[in-house]
């Protein structure tokens, strides 16, 4: 399976392209059929950007073909990366669909909410896209540790599970009903204020968890995991650009490198 | 194939029954994965009415049963008819779902404006219901000249053949939308959730700020205030808990306490 990473030039390009949307990545689908029936959704919606993370199946795959109906410059666009940190590395803004509630410190939204909010998006030349998991789990919390927000619809609690084809459609349609959002442009962002990607806000996570583990903070070893999502969780809700994620990285280098406090 | 009429009084119950929602009537459904994925998207927005018209394929089916995915309910109860016509005779309200613009002079709505329109027809206690036609060719005009208004749904014009489930799911997930707002509720917050004080923000600043300038960090002093605007923006945003601010309390000082690295 290829590894694919773009540069900043590319997502760039990408998310200022006219009506190909937000990127849609769907994590260790298990279903060919699946895959091809959220292309279809997806593009009867007019979004064109499809991602996927190890696919169970072979990829190109004849059972995602047939399903999609016609709508093969998604399937045949379709990018495949070997982790989902990988295949939202260049993303601006991310939301993750999930079912299950969960216990992170992550707000949630509705189809509507994230629809508008990826539209504004979409209006200011960000990248962004929105995180599926596979057909029966659902994403991983450290899946859903990598978005903005949760995504959550608002289904029947006593059968909760929708398939995943249907929560891309949900997403995809509320997306179109949003419309063009040139109703109210947003302030183009002025220069060092693009929002940071998703591999600049993990390079900070990165360094400011190797120093808390070199502190002895992050301890015991089996709590680490959640005081790791908590941690990012709120640096996530901040919407840092670029220009903070350097402020940042110099805050941790800063208090990390002075000398231990005689006290 | 069993064709089964309905008397008045079994549609006033039926249209006055809790949750049950618009009747979904599929006209000669050609595919069970179809039938079973549109019930299992019905009963994923509290739909569980569904009418069947001359399937292609037996019924019972087992591919239905298990693209429903545990819809058992709405696959076991769904009525099968010989017509269209018989199947929506006791129905006092109905919309017609179609891809095709049509030169019948019926209106036209949009799935939220049919969803609020059910709505309120279960309101008033009417039993009410909408038409799905074939996967290929959709609904006859004889068949859409049965129902009071159009559904159209606003999709793609370059890619427009909607799946027949995802049509099913539009039309189911803009009812529940437009139900009571009981539907989502927000999680309320945990202990230890409740947002921060601002004397609480005000003191994490204090030892933060007061980190940095030993560190030399905050350099040179014309340039500070500006430097601590800044940083105090980014946790603002945030929207910190007060037991987030604890922990941010302690990675300040894990970070500053450690002995200065040897590189």
């Amino acid at each position: 399976m290829a590894s694919i990473r773009r540069g900043r030039g590319a997502a760039r390009e990408a998310g200022a392209r006219d009506g190909g949307g937000p990127v849609v990545v769907l994590v260790r689908p298990q279903l060919g059929e699946n895959i091809g029936a959220a292309a279809r959704a997806m593009l009867n919606c007019g979004l064109t950007r499809l991602r996927l993370v190890a696919p169970r199946d072979d990829w190109p795959n004849r059972y995602a073909a047939a399903a999609a109906s016609g709508a093969d410059a998604v399937i045949e666009g379709a990018e495949v990366f070997a982790t989902a940190a990988e295949a939202v590395a260049d993303l601006a803004r991310l939301f993750a669909a999930t079912a299950r509630p969960r216990d992170l410190a992550v707000p949630v939204v509705d189809a509507g909410e994230a629809a508008r909010r990826l539209r504004a998006a979409a209006a200011a030349g960000e990248a962004a896209g929105v995180l599926f998991g596979p057909e029966r789990s659902g994403l991983a919390n450290d899946e859903v540790a990598l978005a903005d927000a949760i995504l959550a619809f608002p289904v029947n609690p006593a059968f909760p599970s929708l398939n995943l084809a249907h929560a891309v459609l949900v997403l995809a349609y509320e997306w179109r009903l949003a419309g063009p959002a040139e109703a109210a442009p947003p302030r183009p962002p002025r220069p060092g204020e693009e929002a940071a990607s998703r591999a600049e806000l993990l390079n900070l996570f990165d360094h400011l968890e190797g120093e808390l583990d070199a502190a002895g903070f992050l301890h015991p070893p089996e709590k680490r995991p959640a005081m790791v999502r908590n941690l990012r969780a709120m640096f996530q809700r901040a919407g840092l650009s670029a220009q903070e994620v350097r402020t940042l990285h110099g805050v941790v280098t800063a208090l990390a490198g002075r000398p231990r406090r005689r006290g």
